[in-house]
């Protein structure tokens, strides 16, 4: 008993000092505490005089094992701070400021002798913590039974979140008070998932969660750093309004597998009293580990087409080369067998859409179906459904290598696993070396389906280890990867920056397959891009799917207008944008495709000018070593009128800047396609009033002029734009 | 009702006609039924007037599926025959007869549509049969619910036999008749098994099963080429004796996922009334496709010695570096560890390895314990257990590289997976290129404990898969495997031949973990054995553990005399032959170590001179390329006496022969080291009298004598040895 209060005397002295050097190193407004009570652990987390979490409870429970479940002291704590400055390879600004007091607390079982650690971070715009489990003599390898983190936000708060599942991200958005999620989720996510979905339980929800306060504040729960852990989901008490951690498990129920010296990943808590500083927040970056690689002068970002879009539009474009379902790869003689005559990924097509980049400085081709196996979809009752390192007969892989190469573009590789990441790793070396024989720098992996091995779900320890391993064995081969339907991001591409983007959302291609809602571009920005970039695959110009007569199968109208989809280059961030829809569709309306050709794909800066989860966002980005400007509005189904004042602009400079805006019928259902351009010079200062039609948005593109004699005719862009 | 019936009748006189065929071909006494009754197909096999298998169901059921479970009638059939010679690249004879008369019997489901067919080759020792899956219209991916196959015996027979185990084939043999096995298996194997064991269920056995009747024959039941597919165990009903096929599931339950177009491995009934020929058989290697490399020249048979039977003999030596248990492969800097002073796989023993190799012409030397992740066995509780490219800091690869090489002798890699198949897949291509690069060109691989991917056990589809995969990787970089812990083999070892051998039995490690029966070696050429060569790890001297003084711990006595250890270089065939005991054992019997100098591992000729299951077994097998002969003999617990006739030897020539035997005193308890060295001369029809001991056995070589002049002073060997 002498100790224990010795260790709560001692902790409580140190809480408050602690407490006190974090209130000080920042703006002074978020006040961490820590305190055991009956030997659980808790934090509480304040925002000024709001409390964003109430007495959380920390701890982690063992199988087999005592566990940490109770019995705990503070055994010491140390503080610690840290304000430094790094460069991301790439990303949304050239320097970001890692600038936080660190709080370690050690916690003890004193009959047990066991030790745990708790390193939290609190930064200016949030906190993240971890748990440490210190190498020890009763602690060495052991299953994870469940963490039990809590967040216990008191109160009820509008959420913005997703089911929790195993398997797939890919659902429409909920958003409800928590209070209300028991009946929303099912109308509005649960409707919408990709098939693969494996439900976490009803009133589980994933992370990144985004939530609004009656209070006035605004909180994102999510993790950093998912490295040899299960994921992290949060079931919901919708009565006391807590939150606390789902770890996926593997299809066993083992939520991991740990051995003493390791750490769980950063549990993260931004939190703001304007929405803004959400979407600006580097918390989740500055949580991970520096970058991994000594030489990273082949990571590049990028703009690329594909032969992709053409696949979802209804009019029979097929990923196989043939019908003949019994094809099996690698066995199968493919130059034998009957074309369907309907592949989309042939020399030709492929050739087409490498002169249209090359045309538009696009700097890659995406080729989707050029290699044996899609003849059928028969993931997971198959061990091998697709080989990696060989192309369909009419797919000239080195005449398109040279092709490509002379035009300065380059063909991006497709790796669809039909989510048999065991085949996958099995293939791996020679996919690679094959890529590397032919060009390749960059590759799009696919998980869709049910995981192979079939012990694990998509977001299970093992499965978020191999997506680390594809990116790290890429790396020995110089090659970039976009990950679509793998776990959802938490920073790693800080860490390993040829993580270029990842999909683990619900992208543009479900335009063609039940649908996105006109709110969904508002609210990724504050959820799935919370972990990293998305390959969102914006750009599509002719949304309205009955457009394509022959073969007509779709009724599909994206809820954009063709303005917005400009815009999602700048509030979608990501190293990695497609040029998704079809060159004859940007031939169409070649003056707006003049925006896709002129926005960058690196930043120096950027500055959200507005945002409201649900609603609208407006991001402006300088471009990366220049001086000019892009600014993206998204708005949900009501629209939305901005008031921009161009103060971020250089003093003296003059700028011509063209607006892509939706025109004053547009609206993203019934007349998507009406926009307007308009151009101007713009200075420092200078006010824009632009409004984004219903479901629509609006793109800005403001360039320095060096030369002054290049502005004669160009007259001062009105300040009402539409 | 008509086709039904038009089937039927075509079905009897193909069945007719294929039986007479086959007949007509072989000896002619093995006959082959098939037929149909109220939907259900049944083989039946006759041996002379002999019933070997009465009417055995066949069949498939499909999981979701009505499968091929009845409704079948017989659509064709279609004969053929073969005899055909072709060339081992090593085994037990120089050429090997593929002589076989085929019926492939076209079974048709004709309201479903559905087709199966059976192919069966009937070879003078026995029947191979397998499933065909044609591709067709209704049947595309499916899941293998089980297979319906039966082996109807009919009568009691005493079997040798392992319980059935989806993890381990390291059981102790039962001997009993299959009406006792209910009660001998948990006596006689259940409680010798290996920690991973996972049970198939109360009265499963496993393949390969032997079987000998009181009607005179002798069955052996096994499968050959298993190849993406269970594998095969066998169901015994104890009171029908029927045995039935139970394929090994994954953890799921599931039992394999196919595609038309598939075929089942082949399944195998060796038959005779003389034991000599089930050993003799060849059956399962024609059963199985031709080499599939063009190069084979890189692929030699070898002995090895090896830093290996030191670990099991209780004086403390440790794989491991350090008793730093809480060690991370690939993370902890084992350089600043603390070393245990006990590890094996240091520089200096590896060279007194090296140096005892090149010293008695022996080829190679396994290092087991050379490599980081030694230091605790938290298999399947860890996601990376072992690194297979980095050495502990007293292992100096380039060093040990550079002495070895000076000394034409190669070093064996060692790659203990802990069953880790996926991290091991994960690793594969550095630890071949890791190899490659350091001179490298076997590597024993090790499966100890629960498989991962944890949906997986040691004998699933998709690890049977695995085996096949590591082994083809290995032989793009000229590497031969020797595979412990792996599924059982079925003959792949044709098809892949740098699969030089496998354990999947009990060796010689368990003479120091439990024991093997003294008739255990009198067993295993007739089960294990009959799928492919074992590295069973004989050479073992001081067998009595109780010598090692310092550090006792063991009280084991290796149930063997030190004679038959020599003899089974003989009895237990393979091309990849450990010299397992320590230098200095050999040392100091240096007489009876030159039998193992002086033995080939690869042959020309054998001859199973006697046999008897459970008993004893003496083989003579001529050495490749040369004209010399190796004789050995293993005895069960009552020992044995031969009476052998050279009449193997050529004509006209002279031999001088070497005999190791037993002394006359000597038992494998009580006195295991006594033996005997007669030499003399021989030749062609000379007769000698030999006794093994009761767990004993002996050994002869006979060298051709070109110079007559070397026979001055050899006399005669007497025809009474001991």
């Amino acid at each position: 008993m002498l100790a224990k209060s010795f260790f709560l005397r001692l902790a409580a002295t140190c809480i408050f000092l602690a407490g006190a050097a974090v209130a000080g190193a920042h703006d002074g407004r978020l006040r961490l505490t820590v305190e055991v009570e009956q030997g659980i652990p808790y934090y509480r987390l304040d925002f000024g005089d709001r409390c964003v979490l109430g007495k959380s409870r920390l701890g982690v429970a063992l199988c087999n094992e005592r566990g940490y479940v109770g019995d705990l002291v503070i055994a010491s704590a140390e503080s610690a701070s840290c304000d430094e400055t790094w460069q991301p390879v790439w990303g949304e600004v050239a320097q970001i400021r890692n600038h936080y007091n660190e709080l370690l607390v050690r916690f003890l079982q004193p009959d047990s002798s066991r030790k745990l650690d708790v390193r939290f971070r609190l930064f200016d715009d949030g906190l993240g913590f971890r748990y440490e489990f210190p190498e020890q003599p009763t602690l060495h390898v052991f299953e994870m039974q469940e963490e039990l983190t809590e967040f216990n936000l008191g109160h009820d708060y509008t959420a913005f979140c997703m089911p929790g599942d195993y398997d797939t991200s890919e659902f429409t958005y909920t958003t409800a008070p928590l209070s209300r999620l028991r009946e929303e989720i099912p109308r509005q996510s649960a409707a919408h998932k990709s098939y693969e979905a494996k439900s976490a339980g009803d009133l589980v929800v994933q992370t990144p969660l985004m939530l609004k306060g009656a209070n006035g504040l605004y909180v994102n729960i999510h993790e950093a750093a998912l490295v040899d852990y299960a994921a992290l989901e949060l079931n919901v008490d919708d009565e006391r309004f807590v939150l606390s951690a789902n770890l996926m498990p593997d299809r066993n129920g083992s939520k991991g597998f740990l051995q003493a010296g390791c750490r769980s990943p950063w549990r993260t808590v931004v939190v703001s009293d304007d929405a803004r500083d959400i979407l600006a927040s580097k918390l989740i970056l500055n949580l991970n580990e520096p970058c991994a690689y000594a030489d990273t002068s082949w990571i590049r970002p990028m703009k690329f087409a594909g032969v992709w879009w053409e696949y979802f539009i209804g009019i029979g474009r097929s990923w196989a080369y043939s019908d003949y379902s019994d094809a099996k790869p690698g066995v199968t003689d493919y130059a034998r067998i009957t074309p369907n005559g309907r592949h989309g990924a042939t020399t030709d097509n492929v050739k087409r859409y490498i002169d249209f980049a090359a045309a538009n400085g696009i700097d890659a081709v995406l080729v989707e179906g050029w290699n044996e196996g899609w003849e059928d979809w028969s993931a997971y009752t198959k061990n091998r459904h697709f080989l990696f390192d060989k192309a369909y007969p009419d797919f000239d892989v080195e005449e398109l290598q040279h092709y490509a190469a002379e035009r300065g573009v380059r063909i991006m590789m497709h790796h669809e696993t039909a989510a048999n990441a065991a085949d996958y790793e099995r293939q791996l070396e020679n996919a690679f070396r094959f890529m590397a024989d032919h060009g390749y720098n960059a590759v799009k992996t696919g998980y869709v389906g049910r995981i192979i091995p079939r012990s694990e779900y998509h977001g299970s320890q093992w499965m978020n280890n191999h997506y680390i391993h594809v990116v790290r064995r890429a790396a020995d081969y110089g090659i970039m990867v976009n990950s679509h339907e793998a776990v959802r991001p938490t920073g790693l591409c800080r860490t390993y920056p040829n993580w270029i983007a990842q999909e683990s959302a619900r992208g543009t291609e479900f335009e063609a397959m039940g649908g996105n809602p006109a709110d969904h571009t508002t609210i990724l920005p504050f959820t799935r891009l919370m972990g990293g970039p998305m390959d969102y695959t914006p750009g599509i110009f002719q949304g309205d799917l009955s457009y394509y007569k022959e073969g007509f199968k779709h009724h599909e109208q994206a809820a954009t207008t063709l303005a917005r989809q400009l815009a999602l280059y700048c509030t979608m961030y990501s190293p990695l944008q497609m040029v998704a829809d079809l060159p004859e569709n940007y031939a169409r309306f070649d003056d707006a495709f003049q925006f896709i050709r002129d926005v960058a794909v690196d930043w120096d800066d950027s500055r959200y000018l507005e945002a409201e989860p649900g609603d609208y966002i407006t991001v402006a980005r300088r471009a990366k070593g220049t001086g000019n400007w892009f600014i993206g509005c998204t708005a949900d189904e009501n629209g939305h009128s901005s008031r921009l004042r161009l103060d971020f602009l250089d003093p003296g400079k003059i700028y011509v800047a063209t607006v892509y805006a939706d025109a004053p019928d547009a609206h993203y259902r019934s007349n998507p396609q009406a926009y307007v351009i308009r151009r101007g010079r713009v200075t420092r200062g200078s006010q824009l009033a632009i409004h984004a039609a219903p479901g629509g948005g609006y793109a800005v593109s403001i360039f320095e002029v060096s030369d002054p004699a290049s502005l004669r005719g160009v007259k001062n862009l009105p300040t009402k734009i539409n």
